[in-house]
């Protein structure tokens, strides 16, 4: 197919300016709050591509009282969303193509080797905060793009590229866009999935428990009850509950997942001097939803499962943990096996790669949860890069691969929109 | 002995004063860098019994090189120690009565009935953050010394009250009043022992654990290696340690001590997002040196501890938790048994009492350590309230048992000091 190959040589040829634009976005450290710089170099990028704009700060009063609307964030204010539309020429489906531009913070810095936001690029790798998750796969939706306006193909259905905040703390920024309006015939996101085709994806939560203790001059610690250690009782009731929910899934597209479900611990904060017993431990953390369930019933799981934990204990039977449901929240989604749109990508891999697809269900969440459940538009999740890097020190991604993602973006947008044949 | 009724009677008519006089020195928040309002208190009752003061600033080179200084606080000005001495006329044996000024932090306000620093009284009891740990005890030993003065007992040994900071961090003020030359033939320190008399003090240390993980994130969880799991490891590991360390104590002034050198886990810290694989849990704690031993043995059992947890464990193996010995450091005390300040202190408690002293071994550090190691100062720790109380949420002392212990501890130095025949 000519198409192909024209869009194959233009990638080629401008892998230089393509990784600079990369390296730029991973330079602009585009933390919660602090997205605006590195939006700025996406507009930058659409502007000249021609594609028409549409810039706004999320956060109206319908998008806070949106049933799907979870987040603690006080002010989006000089942080806005970013949607480029490029027109089709009619007569053809629309596809969303979706990418979050915040990132999770850098964690410890002595873990990594450079600076989290270098760009530094080694052995074909470029390195950074974001590399992978996801401004490795945000680039290659734009240079999809560009490479199919250079190549002067002119598709039949709309494109609609967003780069959204929020992804990374439950989906405001997606909300936002499905709210006003954006809704297509397909979607792709290109999420870390190391090119393999996810049509269904984990949801997932974020969980609050706060265990109480009994604070007590630590000489004398017998005479207090400490929080940290009731909080390893509501940790491993945890895990055990990770067991049981895992133990149940019989999905194949789950078949090469170790924990398809995963409760994740994610911080524990107690205590502020080290000779009393801590009479407070917060624990914070993250579990999934499988692409079946219902978010309510996986919270009342997980409530059960620590009123198991304090059944068994005197001390926290009568002092029972509180829960909170906070922050992230993200819809699982859930594609039916044979919709077009995975055959659409699918195919187009097997163009680009000589490879066989590869069709499983993503291990986390994603915005694509939001795009499907509350904006009812089908979603495949597509993208260059591994997890264990993402949110990982020394993150990183490889280059060849952020390309290859291009190519089967830009193969998959021309067939699922279809060309304006001369 | 018409002494002992006249301490007592003025003891019983300046209750109202006495117990305003304590309920101020409560009210002012007096947490560590902020001893300065509380100590002003002191200093004006001092002025007012004629005491000759000395005021002054710690910190100077000969504090900070001290082998037994350890600390981690940068700035001591403004937040004075203060030493009042009444001079003997000569011939007596001298006294040292050492209270602490500096209180530990309120922890969480919600676990309070009133305000922290009210000094509310109900039902014969003061509360607030350092009524029992230690502003009972001082009120006490300044009631003891107004009421010698009062009561006109002239007396031949010196007595040297000592208000110092830092003993919650340590024991810099107590080691900084040594190194000014404060040495007495014998040392009262009223921390709370509920009245019973603690020849031998419990030493404690703090240590700091860092635990390495390795981050990803939450939802391939199984990517990474969560710090807070493995500290879980550690945590078990000095549990078992305590249990093997205190199985072997078996100093019968320890009979009634459920856990004579306790470990308490003080403090965890772990994550900064919900959805990620922690990289790292910081835990420190404070563990218990028993009086006959060397801090120094107890540093290399708690390492030896924590290598044993690692050998058994595939990560921690390769990723060896380090172990820091930071801020607070208290000597253990140990009094030989036939001392004649025992006796002395004993006989004061069973006249004020008719009941029979008990002597114990203290389950908890104090400036004891300190006085006694590098101060050659024998010392008995003898005051009023309860341990249980010291630290914790709704701190109180019983104000009976501060004018008892004012009255013991008159008493005591009037034996101790001897008295000028008219």
């Amino acid at each position: 197919m000519n198409e192909d190959l024209k869009l194959k040589d233009w990638l080629n040829e401008n892998r230089a300016r393509g990784t600079r634009f990369l390296q730029r976005l991973v330079q602009e450290k585009s933390t919660r709050g602090n997205e605006s710089s590195a939006q700025a170099i996406i507009i930058e990028k659409c502007r000249k591509l021609g594609l028409a704009l549409d810039i706004w700060e999320i956060g109206d009063e319908e998008l806070l009282k949106h049933p799907a609307y979870c987040s603690d964030r006080k002010d989006y204010s000089g942080n806005p969303n970013v949607v480029a539309v490029l027109k089709g020429k009619g007569d053809g489906k629309s596809i969303i193509l979706n990418g979050h531009i915040d990132v999770v913070p850098e964690g410890d810095i002595n873990d990594w080797t450079d600076d989290p936001f270098s760009g530094h690029i080694q052995e074909g790798k470029m390195y950074g905060r974001g590399t992978t998750d996801m401004k490795g796969g945000t680039a290659a939706l734009l240079l999809a793009l560009e490479a199919i306006i250079a190549s002067n193909i002119k598709l039949k259905g709309d494109v609609i590229f967003q780069s959204v905040i929020e992804e990374e703390s439950g989906g405001a920024g997606t909300l936002a866009a499905v709210l006003r309006g954006y809704q297509a015939d397909g979607a792709i996101i290109p999420e870390p999935t190391n090119m393999k085709v996810f049509p269904k994806q984990q949801g997932s939560m974020w969980f609050r428990v706060s265990v109480k203790g009994k604070s007590a001059h630590g000489g004398t610690r017998y005479e207090g009850i400490n929080a940290i250690e009731k909080s390893m009782l509501v940790i491993e009731g945890l895990q055990q509950l990770e067991r049981v929910r895992n133990a149940r899934i019989d999905d194949p597209l789950y078949e090469n997942i170790p924990i398809p479900v995963p409760v994740n611990i994610g911080k524990i904060k107690s205590g502020d001097w080290p000779s009393s017993v801590p009479d407070i431990a917060i624990i914070e953390g993250r579990i999934g939803v499988a692409p079946h369930e219902r978010m309510e019933d996986v919270e009342k799981e997980l409530e059960a499962a620590i009123d198991e934990v304090c059944v068994k204990d005197g001390w926290l039977s009568e002092n029972i943990p509180s829960i909170e449901w906070f922050g992230g929240r993200w819809q699982p989604g859930n594609l039916e096996s044979d919709h077009p749109l995975i055959t659409t990508v699918g195919k187009a891999f097997e163009r680009v790669t000589n490879k066989e697809a590869i069709i499983e269900a993503s291990p986390w969440g994603t915005d694509g949860g939001i795009l499907s459940n509350v904006g009812h538009t089908p979603v495949v999740v597509i993208g260059p890069g591994v997890t264990a890097s993402a949110h990982d020190a020394n993150e990183y991604i490889f280059l060849d691969d952020v390309f290859e993602a291009a190519e089967v973006i830009a193969l998959s947008i021309v067939s699922w929109c279809g060309m304006v044949e001369e």
